[in-house]
């Protein structure tokens, strides 16, 4: 039997799963990619050895990232996504049929090549002609992407160590702002709140500091991460995160495993752990 | 480095806590028991080698057990744990000041002793005049118990394996179905639905055969169990599930760590991979 095993030394905890093959390895120009398949949750891929999804529970992650703040936007047009290079972000925010153009910009083009060829579930929309998918360093795209562009920053980003660390900076946020048009939301990954909580509040307060006038955590369930609760950050540019277009999300027209207008709704209601730990305004 | 690893083979996953020592290692007349002290999620209970708690992140559980099942009940004055040895739910029950008598039956005496010496802040209500500690096999004792005699039944047990899997069977909601008073509830913890969706699916079916006329499903963090995302299940012998005692819960007069109305009214809201799952009727 053997076990991958995904220890995080800082947090104390490590999660393992029983798996039944390596399916690919390789190091690529950025990091160390490598594909297992597993007894019960399918193909699972890590990077620099840490697990960043499997097969099986992905549809936690992904669809948190992309359907919230699709929804709070008012008129979501043009998407840029930052990171995200095994596409299952970009396979969510594809099903908004009202959404017109989507840019994903990844560092690394092995991930999202790995991707295709054992997660081909998570990139069957990348021929969309919607998309672009462009390889590159998305802090320095960011910088030269033009003002008031994009209406939705989603950065699905790895943890904030090593080549992500930047993109947890103020600097970083501060470019999002200016790329955003007015209405404009970016979301980021934001971590455990059992193990992560400081780093979320400071990542509020960096968001803050960049010009965003409003903050909201929102949490739920994602198994493969350690402590199995995760959430991402929203902050807006001018307007209030608590609006989302309901009818909308209502009759929500395609399929999704964890998002609907229930979760919508639950996600952002904060437990008096995350309400205390997230001072200022964050309701659901 | 010293990892308490938990390997649940049949889900394919293992969860693993960095430790500093083992504080305490006994066979007792049911069970292995044991205590180890760890590098940030505090001190750490086996059964049978199955992590029980963590004192970081048992709070999730407990309060989740306890109070949804005590707001939804209209008028609770007697409650009976089934189980519930290490006494955190029996804490949490405690909060409720108009709540008259807790009657407690722990198979496992040895579970409440050393508890009560590592983990001190689960146990420290147990002296309540109002609680009531009964070291007794829970199924026998709620065949002898008098019918119409409980308000609330909350069956806090091991995983459906073993010596607990009788706990989930029909004939012993059955029992705890006569032994409830007009208007009451049973609340039983229900596993991951991610990897015991089907065991939820039974055990619903199983409540409605013995008589409860509602069932609702509800979801939570549980970081320490696997996957992290985790259940309890409540039926009602008469009364809809969806009524709470919403002022009550509003204005809830002590502290809590993951419950609280927000959370009363997020954890019913179904995903569509529970709805889909429970297809009764399960609503927040």
């Amino acid at each position: 039997m053997n076990w991958l095993v995904d220890t995080y030394t800082e947090v104390g905890i490590a999660t393992a799963y029983e798996t039944t093959g390596i399916l690919h390895e390789e190091q690529s120009v950025y990091q160390h990619i490598k594909v297992y398949s597993s007894t019960q949750f399918g193909h699972i891929l890590t990077l620099d050895h840490i697990i960043q999804l499997t097969a099986r529970d992905n549809f936690f992650y992904h669809e948190m990232l992309a359907h919230p703040a699709i929804y709070k936007h008012k008129n979501p047009q043009h998407i840029a996504i930052i990171g995200g290079g095994d596409c299952g972000v970009l396979h969510e925010v594809l099903k908004h049929n009202d959404i017109e153009k989507i840019t994903q910009i990844e560092l690394d083009a092995r991930v999202t090549t790995v991707s295709a060829i054992y997660f081909p579930e998570l990139c069957i929309s990348n021929t969309d002609p919607r998309a672009e998918l462009i390889f590159a360093d998305g802090i320095v795209w960011m910088q030269q992407a033009q003002a008031q562009s994009l209406d939705i920053i989603i950065v699905d980003s790895t943890d904030p160590i090593g080549a992500a660390e930047e993109l947890f900076g103020k600097a970083f946020y501060q470019q999002c702002y200016r790329v955003l048009k007015p209405g404009g939301i970016i979301v980021h990954q934001s971590e455990s709140p059992l193990t992560h909580l400081t780093m979320i509040q400071q990542m509020q307060q960096k968001m803050r500091e960049a010009g965003f006038t409003e903050c909201q955590t929102l949490h739920f369930p994602a198994p493969c991460y350690p402590t199995g609760w995760w959430t991402c950050t929203l902050a807006s540019k001018d307007h209030d995160l608590n609006y989302y277009r309901r009818e909308a999300a209502d009759r929500q027209d395609f399929t999704t495993q964890y998002y609907n207008a229930n979760t919508h709704q639950a996600c952002g209601l904060l437990p008096p752990y995350l309400s205390k730990g997230l001072t200022k305004k964050n309701t659901g």
